[in-house]
């Protein structure tokens, strides 16, 4: 195994068990737990929840693997706070969505070969990418993957 | 840059972006802040506050730096949940623990070349390593990130 083979594989594993013990959580918990907030004034779970597909979704046109899937997701989970959109989508609706988004991500990620993940995002242009090179699709992963252990220490604050 | 440099490079600006959050967040909570919990009957913060020295006060043994400046604190913050241990540290020691803590893990952090980090950490032998190669420094620092991230997920709610 060389550096880039055992950095990818680094890498994946914490994701996996990053989104491994989200998706435990998330199974524990039922539709009407996603209601309540994760503390008193703060966010709800069905809000954590709508964001962290939102923010996967992004993920696809961000690592050149297509468009978003849910791109009505943006407005409700990313550029709005909670409480401030009437009508979100239902949980129902998100739990699935979730288990979709990641599909689509996985599928994605099995196509890749590991130096292809040093290879730059679609958020930085060529040129950018000559002098600023850890600003590749590996980079994503690790970035979202501490975003993901952010809210998961907050999502299951709801058991 | 080749991709061992890219690849420390990329997993410290996390380390560093979320050592950096984390303390803006304790400079903004008082003492008293840090006695709330984060959610009802939840951990308290200046229990989370102690954890996190003493996972990170254990990271000296095990990247190789030396032993454990407060051993102490793992009683109480690693094998102990919050509200059994009477007396525990004051919010005072524990913040300037935290900033010595760092302190250190960041002058041996300097000393180390990219590629050592790409060498086995304590908890692995010889033998292990060499058919899991990933059982290496830097996955520590991986695995340390995300568990910042997830307390920090936390830790703001105090705010």
């Amino acid at each position: 195994m060389n550096t880039t083979q055992t950095t990818v594989k680094m890498i994946f594993d914490r994701w996996n068990s990053l989104n491994k013990s989200f998706d435990e959580i998330l199974n524990a918990v039922t539709d009407q737990q996603l209601e309540k907030e994760i503390a008193p004034n703060k966010n709800r779970g069905i809000y954590l929840l709508g964001h962290l597909v939102a923010v996967h979704d992004a993920m696809l046109p961000l690592l050149d693997f297509g468009d978003k899937l849910f791109p009505e997701l943006a407005d409700p989970f990313l550029t709005s706070p909670d409480k401030s959109v009437a009508n979100l989508p239902a949980a129902k609706e998100l739990r699935e969505k979730w288990v979709k988004i990641n599909d689509i991500l996985n599928q994605n990620f099995d196509r890749l070969k590991p130096e292809q993940w040093f290879e730059r995002h679609t958020a930085v242009s060529d040129e950018d990418f000559i002098k600023e090179p850890h600003r590749n699709k590996l980079n994503i992963m690790i970035t979202r993957s501490t975003h993901l252990a952010y809210h998961t220490g907050q999502f299951i604050l709801l058991k």
